[in-house]
């Protein structure tokens, strides 16, 4: 479990209800109420926030950076930046650090996850925001790429349409933001149940969690989250496998998994991934 | 759970293993191989089995009837009859019931459920199948939206892509033959795990069985199941459920279901749907 301290910064003073981490499924809402970019702003502080966007994802990072800039400072926030970085080493350079250092919120946009990690991932950058969500400086939400790589093991990508198989599903490294969950987004949107399942096969010891579109795990310091936003959450929890054929299939022979304990949760409830109990 | 004596008749002295019924999840192979339509022909008697084919569900009776009194009489059935009914109360005709009397097999082809529940559903030709399947005299197999029919509810169809939610499913009355099963088909082939789920919300007290395409849940006449073909057969088990939201749910709102069980059932699994227990 990631460990965060009470967020006591004078910034958070005008905040509800504080969330260190958002785990958004792809395609918020950005028009109409904008409940989870809302949520993200009160987190990050409100009209004292200040912001910092990563467009790293995407192949149009200036389009989309701008797009969520208009949000954010639509919305009041004191300062919003667009960190725009292009190459691997970069983001260790000063003038990024130092954004970073003064953002009480960081928004990671959708696009290619392996684009992501791999201008972000094992940098300074990426210790900085770990370490200043652990000390709860700061807020981090990351939507659809920007949620595939919370885990240890990342969703890189995939197919649908098929029965779960070896070969529906590409895993490699993501952040290790939170090590123990294998995250898919856009999940019944896209027919991701399978691919899922298929990562959950080949990382039993990991907890599943299959997010739709425009919903959110808002993570708390506790070791939970609660759903926030319009869709549901699906948790594959393979902690009383009794089988699955995994080692013995080969790449596309449809796979088993016996005993896999599933919870749909929609808005309002809460989870505890660390205890894997329902709680709401 | 249908009752089953076992088939001695002797026109089964040919068959190593015999599926009284056998549901599949649509799209089976017709060209390579056969295997599931291969398994039925052998247990309705091989080269001595009588098939009568329905294809009432099809809005293209005929040709599809045709395709599978060619495959049928290709494996070299003894006789093969298309029974093309087209009227609701024409099923209980003396010539239907006559071919029906000489019948060992009987397979139902996909199309539309609800045309094929309305055209044969209630009938003493429906009656008849079930008598003649309870003495062994007879199995048969269900395609597409003929899997769809067997439970005492149906899904009549529905919409995929969204999370979870009432207006997701339509709901009406199946033929009964599994009266505690809920069968979708296509499962993960096209994006049926929400529908299946909202399914099971409406009716908890029923077992959910997703079958993917080129996919058959063979039953024997002991409760059990074994599972034939390509693909998976997905169980969504509401047995240990602890909350839902259905009835307080709006049509489109998500719903919440904690505490499922999911087994995804390869090739060469067995589940004992009465005690709900996967055997291998």
């Amino acid at each position: 479990m990631l460990k965060v301290t009470p967020f006591l910064d004078h910034k958070s003073m005008l905040i509800s209800t504080h969330y260190p981490v958002m785990v958004i499924g792809g395609a918020e809402d950005k028009v109409n109420g904008c409940g989870i970019l809302t949520a993200f702003f009160k987190s990050a502080g409100g009209k004292m926030a200040t912001i910092g966007i990563i467009p790293c994802a995407s192949q149009e990072p200036s389009v989309v950076g701008d797009r969520y800039y208009q949000i954010f400072k639509g919305m009041g926030a004191q300062q919003v930046q667009i960190l725009d970085i292009r190459q691997p080493k970069e983001c260790d350079q000063d003038r990024w650090l130092d954004i970073l250092a003064n953002c009480t919120g960081v928004f990671v946009t959708g696009g290619d996850q392996l684009r992501l990690r791999d201008l972000i991932g094992g940098s300074r950058f990426m210790t900085s925001i770990k370490e200043r969500i652990a000390q709860g400086e700061l807020v981090l939400a990351g939507t659809s790429a920007g949620a595939a790589i919370v885990g240890e093991r990342m969703i890189a990508g995939g197919s649908s349409g098929e029965s779960p198989n070896q070969s529906l599903v590409d895993l490699t490294t993501g952040l290790g933001i939170f090590p123990e969950l294998l995250v898919d987004q856009h999940f019944h949107n896209r027919n991701r149940m399978a691919r899922l399942i298929s990562a959950i096969a080949a990382h039993p010891d990991k907890l599943g969690i299959g997010i739709d579109e425009d919903t959110c795990a808002a993570f708390e310091n506790d070791g939970t989250f609660e759903v926030l936003g319009q869709g549901t959450i699906t948790i594959v929890d393979p902690g009383k496998l009794t089988h699955t054929n995994y080692r013995a299939a080969t790449q596309s022979s449809p796979l088993s998994l016996h005993n896999l304990t599933v919870h749909v949760l929609s808005p309002g409830d809460r989870y505890d991934y660390q205890n894997r109990v329902v709680l709401s």
